[in-house]
């Protein structure tokens, strides 16, 4: 194809986005063969095929909800869906307003919208050290800077934000919940004391929360929008210092693509604004189905589920790393009490890039950490996810990969 | 609600975000005793409900279809549905190749896409005067800034073009087929100059055709696309000068929340890249159900019920305002050959913005015209919808709105 006279007229933004390696990956690893780590995909099995489909039959036999799921709708969102999320919301002490409640076309458009809502050109936002790959993606193009804070097995190391809020940042972006990339969760002391330290020096956060409903242990730590309610007590209904981000993709399916904002009025209107210029709404037809399937209770019981099959595959998995990993050479891996994913640490002298073109030669996929680290490094860390795979393929694919680790060491 | 941190962190970009004042109106004209001639919406009677239900039993009870909706999914789009899309566009000796097909989450995200791609502060665009609101909303996050091209009853004038192109505009953004928001559409004179031109003086151009395929007349004139490719003969089956925008939205339902883009390969590598950043992907879900609806051939038909609707609605409008409007006032309006909307202008003295606050006390809603103007100006002229309300309500809500127009002549 010839040179095109569109390619005179980029916008200078086109230079700062890049392809993910993820959606690459994921075509590759979308052949039947491979054993993919890859990704971040929900088991397909555990799709409620049927409550999606008995629950679409309802809304379009009935007249009224029928024009509602076809015709267009409001910017903020099907009014019935906002406040069953208010309602789902509301636990730990904390009560949401169905008015602060904007529905997104997926969690990566609420990312996108804070972009375009907060971030001026080198604008420093702060974010853990890794952190999610899709909020670099989104704020690449406004032009974000980050000042990175570093994590341990408690989540981020809050005594390390001080320093992070001499760059003068917009935000703190934190993942409270089994982390993507690394599966570890902040524990409730780091929560307090991040909640603490946004109040005193004025630095507001966005909590990310795609994985929290899927907690293996008996009690979930309160989320930093609850748990910041609670300090702020005077504002129990009213969130204000956390915007709040969370999805259907982990606890329904992703295909819906519906996720949810929290955030204070002033907030939720400019994104109502931000979003009306960019999609004009998120399908109704979607938001009715989900609102159809989420209204007769049937998520309790279907997170259940959800939560103990990855509890059984990350148990498989650990298991499985145990007995292939090469024991004494300084490998190690997290231990996620929920959520999608664990992340491998190898000696400093294993480039993970490498390894993922050895082990794809024996079909097997994850996703190399260094492209998680916003300022570099991480070239020795890996992401797997073990959500997607049944438990055989697991073992299999873990040994495959230990095999390839040795050849390497 | 107290003043949140947050108010301190908006962009420099949020200044230029404004509210549609069609969002807010539509929110009005959702009372049951309004007559709405404001929005855009299609027919609801229309809606093929039966047809879209019996799709999504059929796609959710194959396991691999349902697989395919529900979970995560391409940031291009399904490959069968673009496929689809590209067989359906390929006329006019235009042949459209699937990889040039991007989905998007309605018309309105290929707008703010193109915006994030190709508009940097206070770069030109060549528009019609007047256009599309949201391409303006879309743009205005962008520090957009317009040249604009006034219209006859053949449409854009083009004779006007270079005198705009003296701006060094980024790219003309036209509305080839029943414009929103005056109906009228380009000649298929006026359209083989602007590709000439646009050639000539290398300068690109976005066709926006979402009513494209409602048009009341034998034979329906080429897009710019088709015309482009002609001229470009060498370019036969890749896109050059052009993107192109169309939608389901109209020919379908707006609930999915599903349009195309058709673009040269660089400039659809750059929309991904931006999209995947953006909400990742369209619903796999709705995209699935399109598809499973459209393959059967059942559109065509479909297309053809809307049409003779739509043409009989209009015909209901004209005769009533022919009947009812005070003659001799110097009030026109335009006879739309197509799509969904008519624009009257008015004597100078009328502002159409008091009207509608007067009209509204007789429930009668329509879109005061002077949004449509990117650099000011048409206080006096208003735009109507003709597909939403049926053939009785068109006649009262006309009836009722002459008179409070005789009232402030």
């Amino acid at each position: 194809m010839k040179a095109s006279v569109w390619e005179s007229k980029f916008s200078s933004r086109t230079e700062r986005m890049t392809s993910s390696a993820i959606r690459e990956l994921l075509k590759v690893a979308a052949r039947p063969e491979v054993i993919s780590f890859g990704g971040g995909m929900p088991a397909p099995e555990l799709f409620p095929r049927e409550e999606v489909s008995a629950a679409t039959e309802r809304v379009l036999k009935n007249p009224e909800l029928a024009n509602q799921a076809l015709q267009y709708g409001t910017t903020e969102g099907l009014p019935a869906l906002r406040e069953w999320i208010a309602s789902f919301m509301s636990k730990d002490g904390l009560e949401v307003n169905p008015d602060n409640v904007l529905i997104t076309s997926g969690s990566q458009q609420a990312l996108d919208l804070l972009g375009k809502i907060f971030i001026d050109e080198n604008d420093y936002i702060v974010v853990e050290n890794p952190t999610y790959l899709g909020a670099l993606q989104a704020w690449a193009p406004y032009g974000a800077e980050y000042a990175t804070v570093p994590m341990d097995q408690d989540g981020m190391i809050t005594d390390a934000l001080p320093h992070a809020f001499a760059k003068n940042p917009k935000f703190i972006y934190a993942l409270s919940n089994f982390q993507n990339p690394t599966g570890v969760s902040m524990s409730l002391e780091r929560r307090q004391k991040l909640v603490e330290l946004s109040t005193k020096y004025q630095v507001p956060i966005v909590e990310d929360d795609p994985y929290g409903a899927l907690c293996f242990e008996a009690v979930p730590t309160p989320s930093l929008l609850a748990i910041e309610s609670q300090y702020e007590n005077e504002l129990k209904s009213e969130p204000s210092n956390v915007v709040y981000l969370s999805t259907f993709s982990k606890i329904l399916t992703p295909g819906l693509r519906l996720a949810w904002v929290i955030a204070p009025d002033k907030v939720i209107n400019k994104m109502v604004q931000a979003k009306q210029g960019m999609d004009l709404h998120t399908t109704t037809f979607a938001q009715c189905v989900a609102y159809e399937v989420a209204r007769t209770g049937f998520l309790d019981g279907h997170i259940q589920k959800i939560i103990e099959c990855y509890r059984r595959r990350r148990d498989v998995m650990l298991e499985s790393l145990e007995e292939n990993m090469p024991v004494n050479k300084g490998i190690t891996w997290t231990n996620p009490q929920g959520g999608l994913f664990l992340w491998i640490t190898m000696p400093e002298h294993i480039n993970t890039t490498r390894l993922l073109e050895e082990s794809l030669k024996d079909n097997v996929a994850f996703v190399p950490g260094d492209s998680f680290f916003p300022l570099g490094g991480g070239k020795n860390t890996m992401r797997l996810n073990f959500s997607y795979m049944p438990d055989a393929k697991i073992n299999e694919g873990i040994g495959r990969l230990s095999q390839v680790v040795k050849r390497m060491l």
